[in-house]
C-alpha cells in the first residue's frame, strides 16, 4: 500500500483481494501438518472415490493425530452422556424405561447433574468456560499431580481445543516484532505459524536426536544469550511440548525442575504444551507436570514468581475427540490485570463451544471404581492404550530395521520421526524440482502406497538432515499391511536413486 | 519494548508479562456486549446464589441474544439428530426397538446419513468444512434465494460461528494499519474490536435513526471521499449487517443493488453479515440476501467483479444453538490465491467443531413437508417466531410510552436500541464517575432489577445521544414483569435525577 494508492480514482473491476495485496503476515504462515501433501492426499481420496486406478486402495492420513478418523472408537460413557445432553428430553420421567434400555444410569445421572450446572448446552456460556467444569478442572489437576495446593477454578480457562489457547497467549505476550519466544526444533508448526502470523520472533533450540531428543539448559542459555546480546530479541517466553511433538520425549522432573529454575533466572514465562499427558509409553519415564514441577520446586523464588500457562486438550490421549475442539489452559503465577485481557480477547469470541466443554469435564472427571460404568470405560482405555504402544514398537523396529533410517523410541505421544539418509540423486532431483528432499520423499511415498506422512522440514530438522513424521494410528488388524507398504517403498526408492 | 531492555541483566521475580510489558493491540480492544456491565452482572449472579439480598430475584441477561440462557427450547429434531451422531451404537439394529421408541425414524434416517458422511463426529474433518456439508449449504443459498446458478460448495468455509468467519476475513484484507473498513455505526462491536486487534482502520458510516437506521448512498460515498483523500486510508471493504445489529432495520433489494453498485464503483469488497435473516417481523420488508442482489443485479460489471463475502450462523434466527459455535461463510467472485490463504489458516486451527458443523446442516436442510418430523418442526419454528415478534412489539411500545425515550421498531434482529433523554443531572453525575451516562443509566438498571443491556456507547451513536441495546429475549410469561421493572426503575430514575 502507498499513500498514492489511496487517493487515486479507484478502477472498477480489477479485484480488491489478490495475493500481493492481502496481509503479508497471512501469507508468511506455514503450516505442513495441512500442508501440500495433505491436500495432495484428500484430492488422491477424491480420484479414487471417482473411480480411478491407483497403485492403493485408500488413503491412509498419518499426518495428523486424528484417532477418530481412522475409526479408534469414540469412549462409550462420554459420548452417552454427550448424547444425554443433546436432548434433554430423555431424562424426562416418562421416557425413563425406554431410555434406561440404552443407557446407563450413572450415564443419566451425569448428564442430569452436568444439564443442571450447565443450563442448556446450546446457550453461550461464561467466556472463560462454565464455573463448574473449570471446577472440575481444579480438582483433576489436584489429583493428578498429587500435590497440596487445591487448583484454583479462576487459573483455567476452557479453550477450543489447546490450538486455540496458544494462540491466545502467544498473542497476548507479544509485545512487538522484537519479542521472541523460544520453540523446540524439531517443533509442532502451530507455534511457527502463530509466531509468524503475529509476527513474533521464534528463537529456536535444538533437541538432540542421538540422545533420545533430549534438551540441554547449557544450550538454551547458549541460545537466549546470542538472541538477547547480538539479536537485540526480547525474549519472553520459553515453550516446551512434553511429551515431545513430533519427537516423543516424555520429561523427568528434575529436567522441569532445571528448566523452571532456568526460567526464573532468565526471567521467562514458560508455556508447557502437555497434550499427550497420558500417552506414555515406557513405565520408567511418567509424566510430570510442570504444575507439580512448580509447586514442589525447592525454591520459594521460582515456586512464587515463574509464570507458567500450561495446555490440555481432549484431542489426544485415549480419548481422542479431536472434532469437538475442547481444551484448557491453567495460569499460575500470572498478573490479574494480564488475565482480564486474556478474559476481554475470549469474550469477543463469546465462548468455547459447549460440547468441547462438556468433554473436558469428562476427560477430567471419568467413571470411578464402584461405578457402573467403570469397567467398561478402563477395559477401552486400557484396551487403546496397549494397542498403541505396541503399534508404536511396531513401527519403530520397521523403521529401524530399513536401510538409512534410524528411529529414537516414542516415549510418550502418538508420533515417530525417524532420520532418513537420501541417496545423493534423490537429494539432486528434489532440488531440481525445488522442494526439499524430505518432501519429495513424502510426496513419492503418498503416491506409491497412500500413506500421508509429513516431511521433517515442517517441523524443522538440523540442516543436511531428512526426516518424516507419521503417527502410528492406523488400525491394529491393518497395521502389519500399513508397515509393509512403507517398507516395500523404501526399498524401491532407494533402488531407484541409489547412487 | 526497548533495545536496552533485552540486553541487560534480567531481573528474576518480576513479572514478564504485565499490564504495560503485553500486546497493546489487545488492550486496545473493547467488547461492551460483555464487558464491564456484562461482568458486575454475573458477579450479581453469585452474590444472589450466595444468599445476598438484592431488590430483585434474578439476573435477567439481555445484554447478549442468547436465547437458550432464557429458557428458548432447542429445535426437537436438530437434537435428536444430534443425540443420535453422539452415540452411534443407537444406530446399530440390534437397539432398534427401544431406540424407535424415543426417536423418531426421519431423525434415525438422518443420523445414518450424516454419519456416513461425516464418519465421526469426534475426528477432525476438513479445514473448510465437511464437503457433504458445504454442498448441503449450497444446495440451501440456491433455494432461498431462488436463483437459477446453484451455490458452489467451494465457496463455502464451515466456520466456529460468524465471529469467526469474521476475524478471519477482516485479517485477511488487513494489509497495513491504513487498510481502512467501512462500518455502520451504530455496530456490532465484534467489527470494532477486531479492528483494534488487527490494527486496522475502522471508517465509520452513520445509519439515520430518524429514518429507521436507513443507510445513505451519498453519506457513504462522502465518507469514503474523505476517507481516502483527507486521511489518506486505504478503504477495501464495506460491512453490511442486515438485518442491523444492534439496529434491526432490514434492507430492501433496491437498496442492496445501489450498494453493489457502490462497491464496484468505489473497489470495495462487501462483507455481509446476515446472521438475522430469517429474523424479519413485517410482512413489507422480507429478507434480500447480498448474494441474490448481486446475482441478479442488472451490471454485468457488478455480477462479474463485486468481491462478496457473506455470514451466516446457526446461533440466531429460530435455533439459538449459541452454544455449539457454527456457522459460514460464502465467497462469490475472491481469487482463488486469496482462498488458499483462507484455507491455510483454517488448516492451523485444524477444522471447525463439528458439532456446529452437523447443525448448519441441518439449518440448511430441516424437515420437509411430509416428513414424520415437519409438523412438530414447523410448530416449533412458528410458535419461536410468533413469540418473538409478540415481545419485539411489545417491548417497543414500552420504551415509545416512556418519558424521554423513542424507539424505532425491529423490522429484523434480536434487539431494541432505544434513545433516552437522560436528565443533565445524571450526566453530570456519571462525569463525575468519570463514566459515559449511558453506561450510568445501564448500571444502575442493572442494580435496581437485575435486568443487564449494554449501553449505546458499545455501539457507537452520535455525540450527545444515549442509547441502550436490549433483546427481547425474556420469555413470553415473565415478559410483562420485565418491562414492568424497565419501567420503574426509568420513572425513579428520572424522579432522582430531574432537573
Amino acid at each position: 500500500m502507498t499513500l498514492t494508492d489511496t487517493t487515486s480514482t479507484p478502477q472498477p473491476g480489477t479485484k480488491v483481494l489478490t495475493e500481493k495485496s492481502i496481509n503479508k503476515h497471512v501469507k508468511a504462515v506455514e503450516y505442513a501438518v495441512r500442508g501440500r501433501i495433505a491436500i495432495r492426499a484428500e484430492a488422491l481420496r477424491e480420484e479414487l472415490a471417482a473411480g480411478e486406478k491407483k497403485p492403493f486402495q485408500t488413503v491412509v492420513n498419518c499426518n495428523i493425530g486424528n484417532p477418530q478418523q481412522l475409526h479408534q472408537k469414540p469412549i462409550t460413557f462420554f459420548r452417552q452422556v454427550a448424547s444425554l445432553c443433546e436432548y434433554p428430553d430423555l431424562l424426562q420421567d416418562q421416557n425413563q424405561a425406554a431410555v434406561s434400555q440404552i443407557y446407563p444410569q450413572d450415564a443419566i445421572d451425569r448428564a442430569k447433574e452436568l444439564l443442571k450446572q450447565v443450563g442448556s448446552i446450546g446457550a453461550y456460556s461464561h467466556s472463560q468456560g462454565i464455573p463448574s467444569i473449570r471446577r472440575t478442572v481444579a480438582n483433576f489437576l489436584q489429583q493428578r499431580d498429587a500435590t497440596e495446593q487445591p487448583g484454583n477454578p479462576n487459573d483455567i480457562y476452557l479453550t477450543q481445543g489447546a490450538s486455540d489457547g496458544v494462540k491466545t497467549i502467544l498473542t497476548v505476550l507479544t509485545e512487538s516484532s522484537q519479542t521472541g519466544i523460544m520453540i523446540p526444533i524439531p517443533q509442532y508448526p502451530l507455534y511457527s505459524a502463530t509466531l509468524s502470523f503475529i509476527d513474533a520472533t521464534p528463537v529456536p533450540y535444538y533437541l538432540d536426536e542421538e540422545q533420545g531428543w533430549s534438551l540441554d539448559i547449557a544450550q538454551l542459555t547458549a541460545t537466549i544469550q546470542k538472541a538477547r546480546q547480538e539479536d537485540h530479541v526480547d525474549v519472553r517466553a520459553l515453550v516446551i511440548i512434553n511429551p515431545g511433538n513430533p519427537t516423543g520425549q516424555c520429561l523427568s522432573q528434575q529436567t522441569l525442575t532445571d528448566l523452571l529454575t532456568f526460567c526464573y533466572d532468565q526471567r521467562l514465562v514458560l508455556l508447557a504444551d502437555e497434550v499427550y499427558q497420558t500417552n506414555i509409553y515406557k513405565s520408567d519415564r511418567p509424566f510430570v507436570s510442570f504444575r507439580k514441577a512448580l509447586l514442589e520446586h525447592p525454591s520459594a523464588d521460582v515456586r512464587n514468581h515463574v509464570e507458567l500457562v500450561s495446555f490440555h486438550s481432549i484431542s489426544k490421549g485415549m480419548i481422542g475427540e479431536c472434532g469437538r475442539r475442547g481444551g484448557y489452559f491453567e495460569c499460575i503465577n500470572i498478573q490479574q490485570s494480564v488475565r482480564d485481557q486474556i478474559y476481554k480477547m475470549a469474550s469477543v469470541s463469546l465462548c468455547p463451544n459447549v460440547h468441547g466443554q462438556i468433554l473436558v469435564d469428562l476427560m477430567c472427571n471419568p467413571p470411578k471404581e464402584g461405578d457402573l460404568s467403570y469397567p467398561a470405560y478402563q477395559a477401552e482405555v486400557s484396551g487403546i492404550f496397549e494397542s498403541l504402544r505396541r503399534r508404536a514398537q511396531k513401527l519403530e523396529a520397521v523403521f529401524n530395521a530399513m536401510e538409512g533410517v534410524s528411529c529414537q523410541s516414542a516415549q510418550g505421544a502418538m508420533y515417530l520421526f525417524p532420520t532418513i539418509t537420501l541417496p545423493a540423486k534423490a537429494i539432486q532431483h528434489a532440488q531440481q524440482l525445488g522442494i526439499s528432499p524430505d518432501d519429495f520423499y513424502c510426496e513419492q511415498l503418498l503416491e506409491a502406497t497412500g500413506v500421508c506422512v509429513v516431511p521433517g522440514s515442517g517441523f524443522g530438522q538440523v540442516k543436511g538432515t531428512y526426516h518424516l513424521r507419521t503417527t502410528f494410528l492406523p488400525e491394529e488388524h491393518l497395521f502389519d499391511e500399513f508397515c509393509g507398504n512403507v517398507q516395500r517403498f523404501h526399498t524401491s526408492f532407494l533402488q531407484q536413486y541409489k547412487d
